[in-house]
């Protein structure tokens, strides 16, 4: 710390709390105050210790910095523009639609790793980015700014556990322990003590300062990364700290100040131009890059037409068998591994694999944070447990993340373990996901072909696998897009359509044989790619039966494949009829359950009866 | 404990091990070695230390037992069968669809308070119990039995560290630390010392304890209550406790023995009948009943036609109004009351209010628990950050829960903040959720009166309201029953039928006026419940209009309003045309957004025409 100017730091640190007045009033809303506390922490942090390059915030050896307390906004947006990456001018475009400086930070900005605002995930991700870093051997180190109020939630305490489980002390938490809430003081108000227990019980070492004392900052920094466990700060701040009139009052918090206050608090403020400052950014090692290639091509499946073999068995082996050539593979899991089947990654590479156990929510934070490195990472559990995570999938969705999720043990056919196991609105969920793919198979080589297209394609995807063995009716070289649909049975004269998918299709197919033994002929499609839906597909089918479809699904009647096929088709005239769970099943045998919720082979050709 | 029959107790344990796995034998799955492992605890507390009445489970004064890691169900239904309340015989119906005695526990069962299975959240519906046992001035307690592996999950901490900040000694958790999770050992193994650190730093006093051991058992059992903090007991054991090739071995998670390992099993345990224990089941005291009668009537409301009042703020008037009277209205908020306007209940009722700060999780179980008691407890967030209690909203589902969630900041009409603030999934979520109810207000009075039906209504039942105000468009009169809809423009001739809600219904009320002026006539539908939808109503009126109908929604087009009535009635051959945010949003004024989603009166006007 010795080459570190302090005098500089304090007057840019004076900067960043002006640019963020100025911006917030500007808007005429933001959290001016929540910058302010955290002032002296990101200047210390951007401009006296973290290693990067300011002109390339994709380096892959740069150290991360995730802002968790994501309204603090203003305050990331000002110390990237006194970089220089982008004119300071800018920053009064904030929260305007023309501009990227949203309200939260989202990756639509370069700097912005993943988006945050929803409070108490930024630790997830940086336990993700902590553990990547591992993996790749690079040194580059993870700092996180957390507000004490999100300290609250749960999932901070997931991430603390994981990074102390597995040690990661290239990872640094920060927290602006600023005191007041939105509405009302936090519990525990300035008692570091208590926070210093939590963390110390969650394996991690802490270090309590004043975080208005830029020299006391630095100092606990420069020991960052010594020792084996991941490293806590607890930063003693006031909310609007360096304004008189602001600091630790209640009341300011989400409140911009008019141009008058504007004027009070800036006059109290001596800033120090970015110039100023004697002491250089320090610049990350230069490490070879890390293998974050797709490969051309994977090796073939090897399923076999007319065996039985559950798809939840058939992700765990072709995740496996693509981990091979794909280095970017790397897969999660939350002690579910023996049944969705990810332990057959597993136990071929342990070193790509994070054993999240029961923390769901942590899981796909982390997963976020491999997939913001380049990674692509797949996450599984029980789909129903995904609901546990639906935050941070949200907000992934936001972060435009490269994020593969795979729920087992959908729906009643799982049997006898009861709803509480049953993923029976993860279609809705997941549907509603911002820019999400949706894919459902029911045999062993669509599973297979969607975990490839699923590795390829950038974004949300979600894979929904079944506790069932199915057949496999597919031969390993059929092709299965992502948007894509199988017409699986048809015949000219056919009655209607029943589009199916999962373990539903093998009941469309039973109906459809017993209907032609009965003289009627209906089509069957295999609506395997849920969300895009391959509305072309449905559509051609349906025109050929008068426009007349059933859809059957192992899911609840809302938000699933029926109101997507209805969502779609209904504007063009197509009658959609949903067969789905309609209220809160029991539990009992997998078919007894089909049959007693409508969605079996019977229920299909009572329906198909009714309707002709 | 002087009176306590240790002896008596070591045999009825083990009673409860031989049926848990008699039962898990007979019906070929389950969870037999989860419930040796907390058999002696069961035992000392169903035995010799809680105080209930075994022949009415639901008396107000009983001591209420949650067990959280609910895969060892069998155990529970064991110790309820000895207690006398149903025939042992009946526990080889387990797992059948004819019984009530599922896979995991829900309350179609008359001991079973709420649903557990997914892990980690019976400690929150425990907190909601205490809290509800101080405000009613009852002595019971309110004992959780947690699993080891759960306490991985971030919802735990939410519930210890809330149990901590309001020092709930009349609560108790039990952890069963028997080291093994479903596919591989916990992070801790039987390290109990890092639980102990854990609990201590979030507010408990703490005993470590041989699980197996009654006398030690009972001997802190009589400790509780004792002091101002809960209680959490460590107890160390043996998954699969008592059966030599069981215990502590890791691949029986989740397994059913054969027969003949079953006979194996059974020749080591010594039981002894119930009859044989020496002392009785402990009382519980007579104490004054709660108040939790519904009243006759509300106080009338008193909004005006003509002004502007945001739904968020409508609802918080409303609260506050219904609970002058209803003695069950209980408010809950996560550090957001005043944004969700909460804070006008809390100002007038603060003892029936629960702050539960930043952790959204905790909040719904603990609502959750206060449901269960008789009070009917309103929780409210942003809508967004309902997302995060998915899992306990699902799952108080399962649990048929009298609970009501209230949304606020939903959609792009939130303006500045941006896309990590804006609620536009919620609909979806809600929607797929067992036996909800989803409405969705577009004015102060219909708010005002949707509150009242949510009061009245038991179940789970959301309340979706916006940020910006909005006119007050029905007279104080007006009803709003559950599954409704109101024609609030119609005329002969109307060309098609829009079907709006919340904020979108004022778009569409210009787009009518726009239109007539230009000489079309549009019906505009009321849509405020969504969840049921009143399919008549918007049938009828798409009947006059050529079965064309567009609906129009500030929620993502997946599982909304859209999907809703094109779901319900695109069988009967209704053309719905859905307007919906169909992208990721950005940050700008809420008019801005509205225009460039496509969901405001332009665009209205623009997709009628095109259909025209």
């Amino acid at each position: 710390m010795n080459d570190i100017d302090i005098e500089g730091l304090k007057g840019i640190a004076n900067q960043l709390r002006i640019h963020s007045i100025n911006a917030t009033t500007a808007a005429g809303s933001g959290h001016p105050t929540s910058c302010c506390s955290a002032a002296d922490i990101v200047a210390a942090l951007f401009f006296g210790h973290m290693r990067y390059d300011p002109k390339n915030p994709h380096y892959y050896n740069n150290d991360r910095f995730i802002l968790s307390k994501g309204h603090a906004a203003p305050l990331l947006y000002a110390a990237w523009a006194e970089t220089g990456l982008f004119p300071t001018e800018d920053l009064l475009k904030l929260r305007q639609l023309g501009s990227d400086l949203e309200g939260h930070p989202t990756p639509r900005l370069p700097f912005v790793d993943v988006a945050t605002g929803s409070l108490g995930q930024g630790l997830s991700v940086g336990v993700g980015m902590a553990l990547c870093a591992r993996l790749d051997n690079l040194d580059y180190r993870t700092y996180v700014l957390l507000g004490d109020g999100e300290c609250a939630e749960g999932s901070v305490w997931e991430a603390a556990s994981l990074a102390g489980i597995y040690r990661l002390n290239n990872l640094v938490a920060v927290v602006d322990v600023n005191r007041l809430g939105q509405s009302q003081p936090t519990a525990f108000e300035h008692n570091l003590d208590i926070y210093k227990h939590r963390f110390e019980a969650f394996g991690w070492r802490t270090e309590e300062i004043d975080g208005h004392d830029i020299e006391e900052i630095v100092e606990v920094l420069a020991a960052a990364g010594l020792g084996t466990q991941p490293l806590v700060i607890l930063a003693k701040t006031l909310k609007g700290g360096g304004v008189s009139f602001l600091q630790d009052k209640d009341g300011w918090h989400g409140r911009a100040l008019t141009k008058e206050e504007s004027a009070r608090a800036l006059a109290e403020l001596q800033p120090s131009a970015r110039s100023g400052i004697g002491s250089p950014i320090p610049q990350p090692a230069q490490l070879p890059a890390p293998n974050n290639e797709a490969p051309g091509s994977y090796p073939p499946l090897d399923f076999k037409m007319g065996d039985s073999v559950a798809t939840r068995e058939a992700y765990g082996i072709a995740l496996a068998r693509i981990g091979e050539t794909d280095q970017r593979i790397v897969a999660l899991d939350g002690d579910t591994k023996n049944s969705t089947y990810s332990d057959k990654f597993y136990k071929k590479f342990p070193n790509r694999f994070t054993e999240c156990f029961i923390a769901e929510q942590n899981m796909v934070g982390t997963a976020t944070g491999f997939g913001s490195r380049g990674k692509v990472p797949f996450v599984s559990t029980f789909a129903c447990f995904f609901t546990r995570a639906f935050d941070q999938i949200r907000v992934a969705g936001i972060s435009m993340a490269n994020l593969k999720l795979v729920g087992s043990h959908v729906g009643v056919s799982i049997g006898e373990d009861g709803p509480s196991q049953m993923g029976l609105e993860d279609l809705a969920m997941m549907r509603s996901v911002a820019g999400s793919v949706v894919l459902y198979p029911s045999d062993a080589v669509s599973t297979g072909k969607l975990v490839e297209q699923m590795a390829a394609h950038k974004g949300i995807c979600y894979l929904r696998t079944s506790r069932p063995k199915t057949l496999v009716i597919y031969d390993n070289g059929e092709q299965f897009p992502i948007g894509g649909a199988k017409v699986v049975r048809q015949s000219t004269g056919d009655k209607l359509t029943v589009v199916a998918a999962g373990v539903t299709l093998f009941e469309a197919l039973k109906a459809a044989d017993e209907l032609k033994n009965a003289g009627t002929g209906i089509t069957v499609i295999d609506a395997y790619s849920i969300k895009p839906l391959a509305k072309e597909t449905i559509r051609e089918a349906a025109q050929k039966t008068n426009n007349v479809i059933i859809t059957v699904e192992d899911h609840y009647s809302q938000g699933g494949l029926g109101d997507a096929v209805a969502g779609e088709l209904s504007a063009e005239g197509v009658k959609v009829h949903k067969l789905a769970v309609s209220e809160l099943p029991h539990s009992g045998k997998a078919e007894e359950l089909l049959a007693k919720y409508g969605i079996d082979a019977a229920a299909i050709v009572t329906k198909v009866k009714e309707l002709l």
